[in-house]
């Protein structure tokens, strides 16, 4: 074999149509060619920024030594954009929320699109870009990721699907069916914002105010909780954590209830509803407490740390709203009840299907 | 609050309409309510069996100490069954590999589904009882998962993601940028069975032998190539391994000669293609080099240890036609090039997109 077979250059072998010139995401993105090399190289590596980027099929972390969470999430929500945020805030905040749920502390995500051809470069990199700097906040990394595309017609613009995984620290056992009777029930702040954003623009209804989604990260706010209850003497006065997002507070409500065989009661009166959350939802017919929120949670907590759980809740911002709206009892299992305006209860109950489809 | 508030039987608000009667994904099922509960209590817990199920919003795992690897894929293939397998052996198994390329022996998998509204639910069952099979023999759990519906029309049947977390052996690195001049590259077998199998049905060819996918897990093929570089006296002999999937082995062979800023050359008559693959391959105008596999690996061991490492290889079903294609060379760095059976050589390059779309 000669010892120099050919004389070009490498460099020459780069592309020579520069990615913007089409400005659209075409078939050969996602090819594992060339187009895909400069998609990660021009777009989601600039996007990611020091939040990572997806440079390699699999990403190495060194995790210490321990539990870890693992956690997936596609998502699928239209349009793209919406007050308040897009897509890509949702993917990272999301899959954040669900490893803080179990008590982990995220350390890094994955991100694996599936695109449709046609689909504007610049609407991917608005949301790769939302994407890096929501994870840059959040103080975690992006660290692998993956691109598809498929033809015209066999996909609504863009999906996304996030991984997350999180480290769970040692004596931390946060789980749905830890909730106990006797646990009070905190919500971290008002309900429904999220939904009705989406709904406002998707059906160009104006409620007055606009309400904007909710979306954010919740990790920082658990991780207040767990260290207020261990000043307060229980580390492990946190049973259960959850955030409320498809089907609403209800759905939270139940699944813990029927998770740890217990019941549920709130009181109706005491979860707050933002006003033009509760305008839209009564013009829409829409139940507030099934509406998706994306950056909220409910706690179960051993009623004798509550108070300092609950203080340690107001100490940031994301909980500053932050109260208890009832009870777990040993009546009624696998039940969530709520005490209406009028003083009488109701069962709350999911929706069979989804009240808002593609919500998230 | 009455003590009793309701009468109502817990087992009498179940969902009244039984999955299987309409027979096909309704956007309910992505909702998050009692729809979506049916589908993960019904078809997916029996689906994954004993290979885990996506009970729970986060995982959590018992990973000892030490580093993790982290991937994830997404797979869009159509159509979504084909000759020897279907979209859920690739999705197991393509992440699998992907961990075990970096050295990982795998531990966890997510699964994230994102279905069309009407997809028949007996196709999703079979995927599905595929991917809880898969991933049992490969000794790996699905242990979270999420699942979305788009209205008809805003996706094409089916696409999943696979997310995959993976334990790295104290000592072993494993990279792409581990090559160096001197290096031997082996090829674990045949290639092009996957992206031909595909092609034959999508376009309705008959090539005379049926070609079927070759997809596998590899993760127990690398660890046989650890313990036999281990054994010979370097356990780091193994500088790099790749698994050829989209862009076939060309793609793989330039992205490891790009990180690692080496020449890789390869003798093209040393590529085993199987007859089949090769007459297809020619009568589509396709180079079976670069055409996408799903079970091959190719690896890069330093030339002192690549006997054992070879022989370990053999000592496996998936390696058993593992064969020396050549070698890393300082020259013409980040190219690869192919000594053809006529004793010239020529620059092997990426597709600029894809050869294939829709491949995996």
């Amino acid at each position: 074999m000669p010892e120099q077979p050919v004389t070009v250059d490498p460099a020459d072998w780069v592309c020579p149509l520069p990615l913007r010139e089409t400005g659209r995401v075409v078939l050969g993105h996602g090819g594992g060619g060339v187009l895909s090399e400069e998609l990660i190289e021009n777009l989601f590596m600039p996007a990611f920024g020091s939040a990572g980027g997806p440079a390699r099929d699999s990403a190495l972390l060194d995790v210490g030594s321990g539990r870890i969470a693992l956690t997936t999430d596609s998502y699928v929500v239209q349009p793209l954009f919406f007050p308040g945020g897009n897509i890509g805030h949702l993917a990272v905040h999301g899959t954040i929320n669900d490893l803080a749920c179990s008590g982990a502390q995220p350390v890094a995500l994955t991100a694996g699109f599936i695109l449709e051809e046609g689909l504007e470069l610049d609407v991917l990199g608005a949301i790769a870009s939302t994407m890096g700097r929501a994870a840059q906040e959040a103080g975690v990394s992006i660290v692998t990721g993956d691109t598809k595309v498929v033809g015209k017609g066999s996909a609504d613009q863009l999906f996304v699907n996030t991984a997350g995984v999180g480290v769970v620290p040692p004596g931390v056992h946060i789980g749905p069916e830890r909730a106990r009777p006797g646990d009070v029930v905190i919500l971290s702040g008002p309900v429904g914002e999220h939904g009705v954003a989406i709904l406002s623009v998707r059906e160009g209804i104006d409620f007055g105010t606009e309400v904007r989604t909710d979306s954010a990260p919740l990790h920082r706010l658990v991780a207040a909780m767990l260290s207020g209850a261990a000043e307060a003497g229980d580390p492990g006065a946190v049973h259960t954590v959850r955030d409320p997002t498809r089907g609403g507070l209800v759905a939270s409500l139940v699944e813990i209830a029927r998770a740890a065989a217990v019941g549920v009661e709130i009181d109706e009166a005491a979860v707050p509803v933002p006003d033009a959350v509760a305008s839209a939802c009564s013009f829409l017919g829409l139940d507030p407490l099934q509406v998706a929120n994306e950056g909220k949670l409910v706690a179960f907590v051993d009623p004798a740390h509550a108070d300092a759980v609950l203080a340690a809740m107001h100490g940031r911002p994301e909980g500053a709203e932050a109260t208890v709206i009832g009870r777990v009892v040993g009546d009624h299992p696998g039940m969530a009840v709520a005490r209406t305006a009028f003083g009488t209860t109701r069962v709350v109950e999911r929706e069979l299907g989804e009240q808002l489809p593609r919500i998230c």
